[in-house]
């Protein structure tokens, strides 16, 4: 008997992103970018991400310019999540040829609002036609090779950095998503929560701070939370070959986390889109930059030696499949 | 009264180009690739391509693996088209969960023969759930600054150069689509035109050549001809703000082109996907060049001052009317 072929959806994105690696320069993927030598003290940043109507975004809670702004954004994040500064973006967008020109601009001009915020550009791109809304952005980067934020350098010992609040994004989802459960929240907190969703700012920012304070004392391990962070903290730990220990309690949570009572810590651990950086350092500088970076940043644990990951709070220490990343979005 | 909003398949791909141009860097847009100054001596060269199932390709004509090997032409070529040599390119792929793995791997089986081809590798790249194939690639490379092949660089009394003959790749896809219209012809001739059309190559071989060539006489103006001779000699005089005569009869067609009969020559100017350069050079250096690269490369007219671009063949002269760009493929 002939056992049909399998399919993409078979296999899931983790299990086609395996069969798909032995085709790529394997020392070079597996960060937020790729990172390329292009001649003496320059690195280039290269990464790209694919965004396709109703799957990463729906009319139901984004608009055009939101969609562009949050586009921008995440390619952005990936650059800082590797120490590099932005050299532009380019923009392949396949469109229905029922779209409106005012929708397409929207998404331009969303685009480039974030972009204008940290001084880059959309430096090219293509158009087609297509039955599905897809817009693909390519971020491009550059960075002194030894200053590259990587996945693979935390080591036991390091502490562990987050650089703002986290669960913020997927909260002002949820009013979006839901907002007769939650209108009893102030307006206030709502717009804010919501903004975090709809306009996240990537930490290019503290670029230039990481560097700062960390000297001549690199590498930096990290990466971005933009797929939730108890993924950034298992991808740094598979990627580096370490363990590591959460405190719970010092995970810094969104403003008015208490009115979403338990779910608070799950948007934060699990709900993405925040986009602050996750770094690894020693604790010495690790306590500067938290200082220099303020409320909201927090060192939340530290490198262990071993593989496993632990998830502590008051009642007690939890092992790694607390940290269910199954819980994580899967695109197939 | 309302009118309706515009929308995309109103304007087309130019009209939207037009509309989208405002939110781009314009110094840098404009060419086959974006163009970066990243240090002292060194620019980086992006370009972004889009395929999509159903516009670009189908299976009727084009495996998995050539639709690979094609994408991985264009944008090479793209590179060539700027004197660019390669780092690397990210491929962003949309698929629908019924995609079969084997169809995948064939995809990047595919990439890779062509980059091999080149000591290029794919960097990275994105995988994501959609209800139709997209394939986004966007290639990096890297050029001297001042030996960039730029599209505005031609001068009026430069030679016009093209690298090798026009066409195959057009009548390949006609003898694909209508097999049994010519199986008068021989068949090696039949496969080696359909191979023109599965897998183009690009001209990255030559970039070393021409630099030995025009030494320090740069700039040189030129483009791919991936759109067809007639698009390349038509955006690279808009560019320029100059005019061009081109000799139909020094156009090198593709062999076995007496088959075709006229069609041959319309093949050549409009079919496209031949991914040859056209270059804008002095004299001298254009036919030292033609001498080096040898058959199939030839100088086809001249750049003059003026915006009229001429066909010229033996019947006598034709208005740049008879360039039909009309002809061309537009992708709304």
């Amino acid at each position: 008997m002939n056992l049909p072929p399998q399919t993409v959806g078979d296999v899931g994105e983790q299990g086609l992103l395996q069969r798909l690696l032995p085709f790529c320069a394997t020392n070079i993927v597996g960060d937020d970018g790729a990172l390329l030598a292009i001649g003496i003290g320059q690195s280039l940043v290269v990464t790209t991400d694919v965004l396709v109507d109703g799957v990463h975004f729906s009319d139901r809670t984004t608009s055009a310019e939101d969609i562009g702004w949050r586009a921008a954004a995440a390619n952005l994040s990936d650059l800082a999540a590797m120490g590099a500064a932005p050299l532009g973006i380019t923009v392949g967008l396949s469109l229905p040829p029922d779209v409106t020109l005012d929708w397409v601009e929207g998404l331009y001009r969303g685009l480039n609002l974030c972009l204008n915020k940290f001084n880059t550009k959309i430096i090219g791109g293509d158009v087609c036609r297509s039955s599905v809304i897809t817009v693909a952005i390519t971020a491009c980067g550059q960075v002194a090779p030894h200053r590259a934020i990587r996945r693979s350098a935390a080591r036991p010992g390091d502490a562990i950095v987050v650089t703002g609040p986290h669960g913020g994004s997927r909260a002002g989802l949820e009013l979006l998503l839901h907002p007769e459960q939650n209108n009893h929240l102030e307006v206030a907190l709502r717009q804010s929560l919501i903004e975090n969703h709809r306009r996240p700012i990537p930490r290019l920012d503290i670029i230039a701070q990481i560097n700062e304070i960390v000297k001549d004392n690199w590498p930096v391990g990290g990466m971005d939370s933009s797929d939730g962070l108890a993924d950034a903290v298992m991808q740094i730990c598979r990627c580096s070959g370490v363990g590591a220990e959460i405190d719970c309690n010092a995970i810094p949570l969104f403003p008015g986390w208490q009115k979403f009572g338990c779910t608070a810590l799950d948007y934060a651990l699990y709900g993405g889109e925040d986009f602050e950086l996750v770094l690894c350092l020693p604790e010495k500088e690790a306590i500067s930059l938290v200082r220099q970076l303020g409320e909201g940043a927090a060192v939340i644990g530290k490198i262990t030696a071993g593989v496993e990951v632990k998830l502590v709070d008051a009642k007690g220490v939890y092992p790694e499949q607390m940290l269910n990343l199954e819980a994580g979005f899967q695109h197939f």
